[in-house]
């Protein structure tokens, strides 16, 4: 096997060009046989082979930097570092990650995982370069999915004004996850299809040139360079941003990347390689179905199915709910920045398709958008996944909250999300969320809380954040389905001694601790706090006065989580109690099965319960 | 006057057309009289009169909606509205605001006040408007320094699948605050100064038309739309975008404006019009020095000079210490989005241009840049007004503190910024850094401490932000000095009975409660906290063992502030402590004098005091 002599990074270079197709073809074989059994991206890292190989073939690593955007098509990069034995482990705990990683290899220049980023931090690293006399070329990799983000835009405007190298590769398959979106899209895909262009701005230019002021025209034309540029250039508008273009270019053609690399390098500025690519290319399942092969869980490489059954996930209730709520109101739109599959609004879209709104990777423009929506008599409905959300930060807070206006945050992968890692852990969003003011922050301790809490939402008319985790949906506690009323906690269980106070996907858990302290001879009370803001202060107070211990129980960072706000509230009501913070420590949480994530955090049952024990036994 | 005609919305189409220049000239002089004196937004407003006023004639208010990007250049349309008498109290406490109210006025159809909004929000209008079967026109009015907000790219982007009608009128006076600068700009200015450029195409399509295979060709250009159009149409980068572009035209030309927005208006899908304006305009001091007359604190009409004289900053010792940080390591670098100025990094720009960066309004983007600038090798110091940095909230959390980057965020206008209001407090920073991973918080009690802490900064090789707030640098406890260690606070006054434990400028605060506490009988200690991530844990515990009550003082938000941070830490450690938190009030607050916020919110030494005594005699 050719692979077997990449041993380290530049190895590919021994090879001879007569290779590069079988390597290709060794790197895709490899990469599904590896991703059906781990699970991971897939589409994305089929598509980019042979950008990856030429890239290593024209530059030389790690003293050239690229900075892979997202990072997810970054598998073939690491195979070609030395890491194929990481794939064994891929995203699994204190395995490989799935995104490049700094402190994994000297190749990885920037870490990623949020879209859009690698312009920006590409441009750092060449005026770093520039400033410390140093030469290196750094080449930044994005998607036409990621060029949807505003961040990509505002970092070409400053590149614009760089008069040395700095090369990004468009990346252009005409996706995000799904189907890509928007004006910049259409124009990629109208120079994607743009045949016989190139034959009628020759034919313009044989035209002037055959006649007596026609030659005086071309010569104008050609000094005019703006002007002249408008007819001869497919990439036009990235022109005029300030960026030379070269392509569109065959993304899977190795010699003829190198050759444009080699063309790109010799420019002094920014210069933008436009490489068509194909998701999954090389794999029927994965060509014929990009969503789905995205992020693939572990699959039948034969037939492309999981392997295993899907659960019922708590996106499924969300996304049935939506079709309801739709259907009982007219006002309701939803709103996705480019993920209908993921945040299951894809049926909303088949049912009504003229109050779904796509809006590509634009999280910052969703929800502002959203409050334009609200502000025009609507109901809008904004599903974005916690830790993508972190972006639409001061969206939320000024332009939705500010003028509270009746906006509905659905807030899917929040808490740990397992295999994705730091990038993706949805562990801030209580924080962050908690200190907006006018906004109520809920989250459901079971499947049907999540439908009860999206009506409630609709009915509030004001903002309103709904937090529910990655994965299967919580069908216990079936029984306790008190209404939801703004700002009141649910007693489930009322005993003495330690009061477990519990929001969301922790009121399972806390479900267990019960168990397994009255095992050891303790009672405890549940309380489903639902709300975190506004807090059930009365909820607190009660718990506070009839037991000897309080215990706040959240899938969220310490900090500025739902722990503090119930300590304020003790304090601010002059109580006494003995309390105990149960939350993710203020770290960053890396990649791996969520239930050894949580033992690792001391989240899970048995680690809590040890905690409760040492406090009111030690 | 023909201003007193001008009593309520729509009054303005009662004049004759002759009037409307006669009009223009009393609106801007009443402006510069109201301006002078209460201080204000002069330049963008003066640059806004004429397209403020076509706006106002060619459509139907408050029916139409006009979203004001920004919003600071409204007052003319608050003028149009009814609301002149409001100019005597503006941004006064209880007053009119400077931006667009939906509560002031139902002519303001959507709150601004940070940059790049109002597409996002104006696209959600335009199709809440479609969705309810209502017809009317949205119009959002956005200046070229706010379309280099990657925000607005993604509602443009989003914007190109509409096919109806939006008005989008791009107000493009060549400037953000200062000088607006990247491709985009780049761009428009070439626009602008194309002269000969329509010429040009004539010519082309004259050379064709008169050969034979010319006239096959020119017919052959027109059907090939979008190749023809790259001669014809100098806004090709919208046309590419999806947008159609109407102009330029003359910002000035009311007829001419009405005209062109009655073009606008047939069009069904999104328009551009690109209106050419001049910022300051009809007030010499204000177009010799549009940066200054941006923002103006109250000033004499004749000689455009300040009333008051400016006191020394905390933004002039920033100034300063960065010009010697700059001088001192070569690898310091400094980063501003569009706020040189404002900043106080002009200076260092004049000293070191080769390692300042202005980035253009894009908060996202500056914050990963200098990431990448970190990565590379250098020491980049990011400066930006607390209530903007909300913006790159993700980008600290993801591109900055996950890879433990050596980032300084220097965070000017924290706490609260008086007249700007709402929008502009920088009352959440402390709350949203606070729980993000690896980022340490700190706010200096002096204008010396401010320089130690930059330069402790600067030595700390980690993510550092340091928060200190608008106006007067507090020169007081100059011989209170202690080296800065990470972490440690500083203890000022050891005493007992109350501990007063406060952060940045509410140790000011703190002097003159100690003193009033005094004269009531009670003795208190005072500790500078200095750090408010990593929080000293042992001074916090030194206070609770000999002081009956801790007293935390910060100029935040109650949600995830100091506060908070110091109940955990008492309860963490099992410390018993009677705890009384001093901060704002979770909610918005609106303009005034800062005195009379701080006042407003109790926050002040006498409210403060009240509140210890109402405590510890209650």
């Amino acid at each position: 096997m050719l692979l077997d002599r990449i041993k380290k990074v530049n190895d590919i270079k021994k090879l001879d060009k007569e290779e590069y197709g079988a390597l290709a073809e060794e790197i895709r074989q490899f990469l599904i046989q590896k991703i059906s059994v781990t699970g991971g991206h897939l589409g994305s890292n089929l598509g980019a082979v042979e950008l990856t190989m030429a890239l290593h073939l024209a530059l030389n690593l790690p003293e050239d930097k690229i900075i892979w955007d997202v990072g997810h098509q970054s598998y073939t990069h690491k195979l070609l570092t030395g890491r194929r034995a990481g794939f064994e482990n891929l995203r699994q705990y204190g395995g490989m990650s799935g995104f490049p990683k700094r402190k994994e290899s000297d190749c990885d220049a920037f870490d990623t995982g949020h879209s859009s980023t690698s312009i920006s931090a590409g441009l750092g690293l060449v005026k770093a370069r520039d400033i410390r006399g140093e030469k290196y070329t750094v080449v930044s990799v994005i998607g036409d999915g990621a060029l949807t983000g505003g961040m990509a835009y505002e970092a070409m405007n400053n590149a614009a004004k760089l008069e040395t190298n700095f090369i990004i590769i468009l990346n252009d398959n005409n996706m995000s996850i799904a189907e890509n979106v928007g004006g910049m899209s259409k124009y990629l895909n109208n120079i994607r299809t743009a045949t016989g262009y190139l034959d009628l701005k020759k034919g313009i230019l044989n035209a002037l040139s055959g006649t007596p002021r026609g030659d005086n025209m071309v010569s104008r034309i050609r000094k005019a360079k703006s002007s002249f540029k408008q007819l001869v250039i497919p990439g036009m508008l990235f022109e005029n941003m300030g960026l030379t273009y070269l392509g569109p270019v065959d993304g899977h053609d190795i010699e003829g990347l190198i050759q444009v690399i080699g063309e790109a390098k010799r420019v002094d500025g920014p210069v933008i390689i436009h490489a068509i690519t194909q998701k999954g290319r090389g794999y029927g399942p994965a060509e014929r179905h990009p969503a789905r092969f995205h992020g693939a869980e572990p699959f039948d490489v034969e037939t492309g199915l999981p392997l295993h059954p899907r659960k019922v996930s708590y996106t499924d209730i969300f996304s049935t709910v939506m079709c309801k709520l739709g259907q009982r109101d007219g006002r309701v739109v939803a709103i996705t920045a480019a993920m209908p599959d993921g945040t299951g609004l894809k049926r909303f879209r088949n049912m009504y398709p003229e109050r779904f709104f796509d809006v590509g990777i634009a999280e910052e423009h969703a929800v502002t958008f959203a409050a334009g929506l609200a502000a025009g008599g609507l109901r809008p409905i904004v599903a974005i996944y916690s830790s993508f959300l972190q972006r639409a930060y001061d969206q939320i807070l000024h332009d939705v909250c500010l003028q509270n206006l009746p906006v509905i945050i659905a807030i899917d992968r929040a808490g740990l999300v397992g295999s994705d890692g730091e990038t993706h852990q949805g562990i801030f969003d209580l924080s962050y969320l908690s200190s907006i003011p006018n906004l109520c922050v809920c989250a459901p301790k079971n499947k049907w809380e999540l439908s009860d809490l999206l009506k409630f939402a609709l009915e509030y008319e004001r903002p309103i954040a709904v937090r529910y985790p990655r994965g299967e949906a919580y069908d216990g506690l079936g029984e306790y389905r008190q209404r939801v009323e703004l700002g009141k906690a649910e007693w489930i269980f009322r005993e003495k001694e330690i009061a477990l106070f519990a929001v969301g996907s922790m009121v399972k858990t806390a479900v267990s601790v019960r168990e397994k302290l009255k095992e050891a001879g303790h009672e405890a009370s549940l309380i489903n706090a639902r709300f975190v803001k506004p807090l059930d202060g009365e909820a607190v107070e009660e718990a506070c006065r009839t037991h000897r211990l309080i215990v706040s129980l959240e899938e969220n960072v310490a900090s500025g989580g739902m722990g503090e706000r119930i300590l304020e509230c003790i304090s601010e009501r002059g109580l006494k109690a003995d309390f105990l913070g149960i939350s993710l420590p203020d770290t960053y949480v890396e990649h791996g099965n969520v239930e050894i994530l949580k033992k690792a955090a001391g989240v899970d049952a048995d680690s809590i319960v040890s905690r409760i024990l040492a406090r009111i036994e030690g």
